[in-house]
C-alpha cells in the first residue's frame, strides 16, 4: 500500500532540477508520487495552498508541505 | 551501489519533522542517508558551506544542496 505524494512545480530550472533528485529519490515501495505542473493546470493551484503550499518546488508528503529552495511564490501561478 | 545523501539539521522542530518525513522518504535502495547534526558536530559546518548548505534542514543529493523549509541560517551554527 503506497500513501500519495504530491510534488508542485511550475516548470522553472529550480523545479525540474528538484523534481528530478528529490522527487525522483523517493522510495516507489512506499510512496506514489504525482507532479503537478501548476502553470499548466492553475486549477490546482487552490488545493496546493490548502496544503500549505507557499512556493514551487514543493512536496506534500503526509499532510505537510515541504518547501525545496524556491522557485516561485505561488501568488504568480494563480490563474 | 547506493549513493551517499546527507541530511543536515540542528535539532529544530522544523528540522526533526523535515528528517521524519522526508529524509525517511528517500528510497533505501538507492541511498544511503546519513544524518548530521550541526549543533552536535559544528566541525562538520565547513563541510555543508561547501556543499551549498545556507539553512537547515537541508538534504545533499547528488552533489546539490536542497533546503527543506527553513529551521534556521547555518551562520548561527558556527561553533
Amino acid at each position: 500500500m503506497t500513501e500519495k505524494a504530491i510534488f508542485y512545480h511550475a516548470g522553472c530550472s529550480v523545479c525540474l532540477d528538484a523534481e528530478q533528485v528529490v522527487a525522483d529519490a523517493i522510495d516507489p515501495a512506499r510512496y506514489d508520487v504525482e507532479s503537478v505542473h501548476l502553470g499548466e493546470t492553475p486549477g490546482r493551484v487552490t488545493e496546493a495552498e490548502s496544503a500549505g503550499v507557499r512556493s514551487v518546488p514543493a512536496l506534500v508528503l503526509g499532510g505537510q508541505a515541504y518547501h525545496i529552495n524556491f522557485g516561485a511564490p505561488i501568488d504568480a501561478l494563480r490563474a
